[in-house]
């Protein structure tokens, strides 16, 4: 099968998202980048090439093939809506494109056009204001693959550490009661098989972090670790699958013990993202696995304050490109 | 004032504190280290020395202040409880031995014959079986000193972070309903006091964790931001305290964001300790603050399987020992 070119959307125009896709194919060649389209914002990716001091020539393709072609020479966006690069001044204009772009983009994914979309930040709040009723773009996404949004699992991935939050945006007092041995079990399946379909780890390692301090230190500090965390890695164990755990939350992310696991399931949102950002900022990638089409994103948000001066750090948008195009290699064998 | 030495208790002798206060006196000068001296275990820590290959003289001393003389040349041991070195084979006599350690080198210093003191760690389990009612060493110090252990403060310190768990041994699912403006007020005024009196810091600069992810995104998930955090804030604020928050607990610990602070005052255990181990593994200290006696601890378990084979890092006990030094100095002017 032929490669196909993997779909970018632009995120939020006054945010970071334009500079930083305009960026990544500056710097294409140096991070081996497969070839990648930007789902319209033509003119507004060249306002923003500029303001960042990048030479980036653009050219409008018309279906996302032709992106092969012309990648080596401009930044193709495939002709579509546009609108005027005012960085840090967002509006409902720009996330009307937003959405329009992140809706084109995996579209074009999910129909095979594209073999997997990379999006830039939005904000949330703004994309609710024009219609937009979805908790995030991951599960925009798993609605267009015809997923149950409980099956897009999110996977955090930096140099040093990949981490799996199991319970996401709900309020720190809900977490106990969100998990279930049911929900470490079918996230635990979907995790280890993304990581041999997609990431090349023929027997991933599985660490388990603990909900309580110390594990609970044998239910003196909570009883959820005895109760669902460690049927639930039997059974995956039972399966082949190489999990071990739960393990006390505080050590897990040491140099040391970081070296023992391909991928950390976590039990709440900051116990997944207080390690990443400390150890791989500006270069985490947010992957969704357990989707039909590949979907990475810059582990970051628009960053209004900072878009339109240069400051922002094209890394996480980098990676995000990269590692779509290395897992897209993966799956369908380019 | 003349300096008087630290106190350093043994730990549990099964466990590797003795080896590394051993490599701790070994590399003294490399590190700067204040005077210190043991309370007990004078064969042992000449066993647990050989054992690791260092060459280190013991001299038993009767009186704290004989330590300032012999340090230079041997390891001072206060002349008291003995015991065989058996690493990794932790029992009941051991337990004892270290539960009259850690009572005589705080005893010494809530006398003032130390200018603090730095306790090796011990294994709760096996102390409680020999007698020690408290959850921790933490709490035994603090009723020694008459101080109600909830205004001892546990701070973790590291090269290149300090966290201080508001919450510390309790469940996951507890953590809200313990937490309270009160609470939040009255350790983040001890922080503030500590950072000034024994860190040197003029005007400390405390960042406040959120509890919930994102900071609770303005009441979504979660509304403990508003209803206890920042009051809690504002009343330390207008008390002159440099404090500022809530920030979201996933980004606070990134390279830049860790720039803006001092101290992170953390909702919980894991909160805090995670970003401290996975940034300064081996040499994270913990420093009990709001005592009227300094007292330090390096911030890792008896790690009895390692023990007696020369694989334990020093790092922290070297860390603990020099920053209750500097601490000392700074309190009293030494």
């Amino acid at each position: 099968m032929e490669a196909a070119p993997l779909a970018v959307s632009l995120g939020d125009p006054a945010g970071v998202g334009p500079e930083l896709i305009a960026e990544a194919w500056a710097k294409r060649e140096e991070n081996g980048l497969s070839p990648f389209f930007v789902a319209g914002g033509a003119d507004l990716l060249g306002a923003a090439a500029r303001t960042r001091g990048l030479m980036v020539p653009v050219v409008q393709i018309f279906h996302p093939s032709e992106a092969l072609d012309c990648y080596d020479r401009a930044l193709p966006v495939l002709a579509g809506a546009d609108g005027e690069y005012t960085p840090g001044h967002p509006d409902r204009d720009g996330a009307r494109l937003a959405l329009a772009s992140l809706g084109e983009a995996t579209r074009l994914a999910v129909e095979g056009g594209a073999d997997g979309v990379v999006t830039a930040p939005v904000h949330k709040a703004r994309l609710a204001e024009v219609g937009f009723t979805h908790p995030g773009q991951t599960e925009f996404v798993a609605e267009a693959c015809d997923v149950d949004p409980g099956d897009a699992v999110m996977m955090l991935a930096g140099p040093n550490l990949r981490t799996v939050p199991l319970t996401v945006h709900i309020a720190l007092d809900q977490v106990a009661a969100a998990l279930s041995e049911a929900l470490i079990e079918r996230k635990g399946r979907i995790v280890a098989m993304a990581l041999m379909r997609d990431f090349g780890i023929a027997a991933p390692r599985i660490a388990v972090a603990a909900l309580n301090p110390h594990a609970g230190e044998e239910g003196r500090m909570g009883n959820q670790e005895a109760q669902m965390i460690v049927p639930a890695i039997e059974r995956l164990c039972a399966e082949g699958i190489l999990i071990e755990g739960p393990f006390s939350a505080d050590g897990l992310f040491a140099p040391r013990q970081r070296e023992t696991f391909d991928v950390a399931l976590c039990m709440y949102h900051d116990q997944a993202l207080i390690p990443l950002k400390a150890l791989d900022f500006d270069q985490g990638v947010n992957v969704t696995l357990g989707l039909p089409i590949i979907r990475t994103s810059p582990d970051h948000g628009t960053a209004f304050g900072i878009a339109g001066k240069g400051q922002a750090d094209a890394g996480a948008m980098i990676a995000a490109i990269r590692m779509a195009g290395e897992c897209a290699a993966r799956r369908f064998g380019n």
